[in-house]
């Protein structure tokens, strides 16, 4: 499958005599640059920029084997971008950067912005991938959407829209509990409080995040401002105690008794992959919802939901940045999605059901346009 | 022809259900990454970084339009991607670089080269250019192309060597004269040379280049030492009298009268488009065989009959870098191609020839196993 990668670039158009070259490429195709030249934002219009975002990496951070390199890292991105076209019908572009300084990054995708439509970041180690995407964003008028944070955040609060509703919950009222501080604990958390979640305790490899705990950087001293209400320390499977929702993104292990120590109509999300924080099965023991990130188990959490809708929006609207309301926007549409079929196994609808993407891509067109920064 | 791109990245395999997506993409995908991280140059075999190229501009010299930017230049480079497409079926991205410093577009286009299997540099402007290639054809270990220059010279001279015997006329007995001392004519130049063609003098906008003319950077210097033998100053046109072969490659104009002027089956290239330095109708009173770069008159001379074998070869055996002897080779293959059906209107085959490209790959392939700079 993987031979000779998985995506190809033929052309979209005939070419078959020199009246047809004449067109495509010189000298016909002078017209096409000069009226680019003289109004911009034609570029967007007139070649594939406007439909193609870039899936970029250093590949410091890939699936669960880490630092593998640009090289070993492309098989991803192209599964990326081949995702891209499949359920979006973008173009996607494989790039890995042969480059890991927070500088040198930067100013290399922000050289290659004029080229594509928006830039879609994937596998970048925290806590570098914060400060890379801050920037990028800042510099540049196309989105630059950070996956592993974004897209993780949007349907993990999809999903915890659906659970919530399952248990006869409301989110204002759930103490959760996150297992990870990197790139999706960060956005996930974020995101949720956003979303009126109630209370949220994060844990790093080293424990709960409070205010004043030492070894934290910047971006989990922020976090520890706004989270762990209660001030606990100590570990994820002690924070669990009483808790209503377990959000597993850190690859550790959850014994079944810190499971089983959680409030009634317990939540639990195990999105480790492959192997998720307790297996399913036993999870499901003692909590009411169980999800995970694999397609063998129910309710699978997976980014696919999230990513070729929120681009297509952005492209669609020639959006300028993804603000904090079109992910939330594009959450809430795939939670309306699971309407009245709602069940403790199918709180998120599944990645082949086709109404995800155009949902999420109206869901979040409006949201750009609402916010303010759709130019079409 | 040009709305929403001319291009486009479909999957090459079909992506139907959860187990195809757990093939191409997580979990399925990270043996595929770790066997490229074990050994690095499966990269070329398990992804589609082996048979693509990114055709790379910074905007500075797009077609006769200059300094336009890389947004504007954006409908070329797409262009260029989907005639390698077209003609050698190899995977091309456009990217247009929002930077113009050398070193900058240096150290940008060396963070990409880990996605790609070549690189294909096109309107850089000169002298640029020149840096430019050279430090990435020392930094990279794949291919790294200049098409205005090493396309264009690929390209003349396998149509002077189908000039030189449709006038009975020996490369080593030909003195020319070369108008434009940008990408073009300083590389066209340089391979006529290494072909052996007799004597060549090189104008630029303020006449002959000569050994110690005021006014030129290093590289017109250096190509001062080794050409114009008879060190003739003055105007492209004063060079004209009694030479055997004038190549147009800077948009000046040339008068009948200095045509006139030259040996009798004088050749003319007049390759300036999209207008030729001189009408080849009026060129042809004078003249025993003309050329132009354009598809309505006779002997087309275009880039786009070297560049989609050139890199198909470079792909297929996964060679270092394109060696002088590579560039020879296909301009070779090209002229080779004429056979018995060689005429003073027919001395170079069309780009719509299904035979170009093949015979190109196969000669290149062959002189870069000869290089030793072939790693399969």
């Amino acid at each position: 499958m993987h031979r000779g990668g998985k995506i190809h670039t033929p052309p979209t158009v005939e070419v078959a005599d020199h009246a047809a070259l004449a067109m495509a490429y010189t000298p016909g195709v002078a017209k096409v640059c000069s009226a680019i030249a003289e109004e911009p934002h034609l570029v967007s219009e007139y070649t594939w920029a406007g439909n193609t975002v870039a899936v970029v990496s250093d590949g410091t951070a890939v699936l669960g084997l880490g630092d593998i390199g640009p090289g070993a890292a492309m098989p991803v991105m192209e599964g990326k971008a081949l995702l891209f076209n499949r359920f979006a019908g973008i173009n996607a572009v494989p790039i890995c950067l042969d480059c890991t300084a927070v500088d040198d990054v930067v100013r290399t995708v922000a050289a290659l912005a004029p080229s594509f439509g928006g830039i879609n970041l994937e596998d970048i180690s925290a806590p570098r991938c914060f400060e890379i995407e801050d920037r990028l964003r800042e510099m540049l008028d196309i989105p630059v959407f950070h996956d592993d944070q974004h897209g993780t955040a949007i349907v993990t609060l999809a999903a915890l829209r659906g659970a919530a509703r399952a248990t006869g919950k409301g989110l204002g009222d759930l103490r959760v509990v996150v297992a990870g501080a990197g790139a999706s604990g960060v956005a996930v958390t974020r995101l949720l409080l956003d979303a009126g979640v109630g209370d949220i305790a994060v844990a790093d490899s080293k424990g709960l995040l409070y205010a004043g705990r030492d070894g934290m950087g910047k971006v989990k001293t922020a976090l520890a401002e706004v989270t762990n209400k209660a001030g606990l320390s100590g570990s994820t499977e002690s924070a669990l105690n009483g808790a209503d929702v377990f959000i597993g993104l850190s690859g550790a292990t959850i014994a079944e008794s810190a499971i089983e120590s959680m409030a009634d109509g317990a939540i639990t999300f195990c999105l480790s992959n492959p192997d998720p924080e307790i297996h399913p099965e036993i999870a499901r023991r003692h909590a009411a919802v169980v999800a995970t990130g694999r397609s063998d188990f129910p309710n699978q959490i997976n980014n696919s939901l999230a990513f070729p809708g929120v681009f297509r929006a952005a492209l669609d609207v020639r959006a300028r940045t993804v603000t904090e309301n079109m992910k939330l926007a594009a959450a809430d549409a795939i939670a309306g999605l699971v309407g009245d079929d709602l069940s403790a196994d199918y709180i998120i609808p599944s990645q082949f059901d086709a109404r995800v993407a155009p949902a999420v891509a109206a869901a979040v067109a409006e949201a750009a346009r609402a916010d303010g920064v759709a130019r079409r």
